[in-house]
């Protein structure tokens, strides 16, 4: 790897980013009339449902909020992002301070998860906005329902999520992750007021990673032990390599070095284990004792576990300079620019199956908006830019 | 097509069903101790897991049950079936009378859904139990349950299933299906008291069954209108073949020749929607405007839409004489024997990919289990021994 190659990469992120992506959702998904953004969208941009899925229309409210902020105060961006926020505020909430997981176009409620990841989204979109707008009220709004989200998040019967008999408590990864995330959004990174906060968060994802077995589990027992059953088993590697980018800001902003080791450990072993060494890619779910996962596409290959990979490796190399991780870095962008950039239309495919087949066409869908692609090429872009100038 | 082939079929499905399939439930599932059928069974039949789900606890009692009842007094079948019957009674019913769909080992609760299908398939479970042991108390059981059910079924709020404000009510195919089913299992055939409730699932399950497009919708709306928007579009091939062959014994039971007709479409246009010309197979789901469906899956070839497409194509002929039934119902077997078959440890796999390539390896799981495989062989079965006599 030398300077040029960074150089390269960084025109790349950044052409990908500006000039792809970003002008998809801002030519297709905004809907000025009932507020909010379409987000099931074709390969074209077309609307092909007209309902709206309010993670999405959080995660684009983040997404613009956050461009307008730190790269350009591009006021088409801001008027997007308001457009998000003021939907986010005034159609998605109820009066028990619940957010739906879908609504129809003019924002009637259409489903509710008996999960805090609508409410998590919907912080994160207000608290981003608020700082891109200077308006404090969608900040002090993002700050009283984390207040709630983080009374719910240890004792999900809160939002309704029954409890059994039967049923082991498990401790979930994603949960001490999302609140480390509100966190840092909430906060506006003054970590004072919440050292009580992180530190519970942290010890809980570390219960999560086995170093003995170089393997990071999904679930595991509250005491933090393997648990032997389908959902014990479960391995995601993306979203364990999500976690270890994710956790390397932490171990900056704690100044933790054994935190920051854990965190590089965590994406090398996750990539290692999740690479498919016979068609390429990263598959979407395991079963760490090598049973047949239950999950009809486990060996699917999704988009975003291939996004988090590309900015994870890069910044393992950014601390490591270990060619290993730049290499890493590499294999991931191949692969993801090849198989889901779609330099016809904007924007990436979000779904292949195991030999890197096209499966899906959609750029929108229940689950993929305007987010993790562009997320990505944003951190890659600016880390890139960062490393372009101090090497 | 000639009388030595129907020989041929009969005793390809019969060494099937008795020499390979059976057995293998017989030798693996059941668990004398606690009660069930451990259901989550690898490719030899060595259990991954020790959950047991209902719905297969249900369907797997049904099936030896219906076999020591019409094909043999085998004594290890009814001992089968009572340990099921049983660990239904007295394991998987709530004080509410709510059944459970996920229980574990020793029967305690783990899941319950906001659906009524675990319940189904406890009722059918129960009322042919009944028959087959001549013990009437499960049969008052399941009666009394499907009194229950019954009034569930119209307003699924009863079993927690919220309703939200922008929500369209929508007239799901599945539920005038199961109904239908219920009462052929609670009446034992004999139908003079279901005349209305006969009556009304007929009407129903006739508003999905679109004859000018050739579709069979799953979603429409309660007058039976198409609904343009992901649930209304939604097609699934599998099932209306499944219901096509449920209906045409319907059509005999109420000796009705145009609704016969219907039935025997409805299996024809969905095989014709459904099958993959590429590589073969039945497709999971489809878009009916060709949008790319959102279910990750859809393209995947299941066992059960094929299990289902042997014995309605089969049916068809029989009544028909078409030989272009007979050739279908040949395309679909030599697929399945092929690729879903495994002669080396019984049972058969449950999830190729799209080419066909077997993606797991397991022969139970939360949704397959002792039911779709021994049922299809034995209706086939059934069919070509009659065929053979009557020929």
């Amino acid at each position: 790897m030398n300077q040029s190659s960074i150089s390269s990469y960084k025109n790349k992120f950044e052409n990908e980013l500006f000039n792809s992506v970003i002008p998809f959702w801002e030519n297709h998904s905004p809907d000025y009339e009932n507020g909010g953004f379409y987000n099931c969208l074709d390969r074209k941009g077309k609307i092909y449902d007209t309902r709206k899925h309010v993670w999405l229309q959080g995660r684009q409210t983040w997404m613009f909020s956050k461009l307008y902020r730190t790269v350009d105060q591009n006021p088409n961006w801001l008027k997007m992002a308001k457009n998000g926020a003021d939907f986010l505020l005034n159609q998605t909430l109820t009066e028990k301070d619940r957010v739906y997981f879908a609504v129809t176009e003019t924002g009637k409620g259409l489903w509710m998860q008996r999960k805090i990841f609508s409410e998590c989204f919907w912080i994160m979109a207000l608290a981003e906005y608020s700082r891109a707008s200077g308006e404090a009220k969608y900040l002090q709004e993002a700050q009283r329902l984390f207040e709630k989200v983080w009374g719910w998040s240890s004792d999900l019967t809160k939002v309704g999520q029954p409890v059994y008999e039967g049923a082991q408590p498990m401790s979930q990864l994603a949960i001490p992750m999302i609140l480390l995330n509100l966190i840092e959004e909430i906060s506006g990174g003054d970590f004072s007021d919440f050292q009580t906060e992180i530190q519970e968060c942290i010890r809980r994802v570390k219960l999560h990673v086995h170093s003995d077995r170089k393997l990071v589990f999904e679930q595991v027992s509250p005491s933090g032990d393997f648990v032997n059953n389908i959902d014990g088993r479960l391995l995601n590697p993306g979203h364990a390599i999500e976690a270890g980018w994710f956790l390397q800001h932490w171990a900056r902003h704690i100044n933790d070095d054994s935190f920051s080791k854990m965190a590089i450990d965590m994406v090398r072993w996750s990539h290692e284990t999740g690479w498919d060494d016979q068609y390429g890619g990263l598959f979407y779910f395991l079963d760490s004792e090598g049973h047949s996962p239950v999950q009809l596409e486990w060996d699917m290959k999704l988009w975003w576990p291939h996004t988090e990979a590309m900015y994870a490796h890069l910044l393992n190399y950014s601390i490591t300079k270990d060619e290993n991780d730049f290499k890493l870095f590499e294999e991931v962008v191949d692969y993801s620019f090849e198989h889901f950039s779609d330099s016809e239309f904007g924007e990436w495919f979000g779904y292949l199956n195991r030999e890197g087949k096209r499966t899906h066409d959609f750029k929108g869908g229940p689950y993929k908006g305007c987010f993790h692609v562009p997320r990505a090429l944003y951190l890659c872009w600016q880390l890139l830019t960062e490393m372009e100038k101090t090497n």
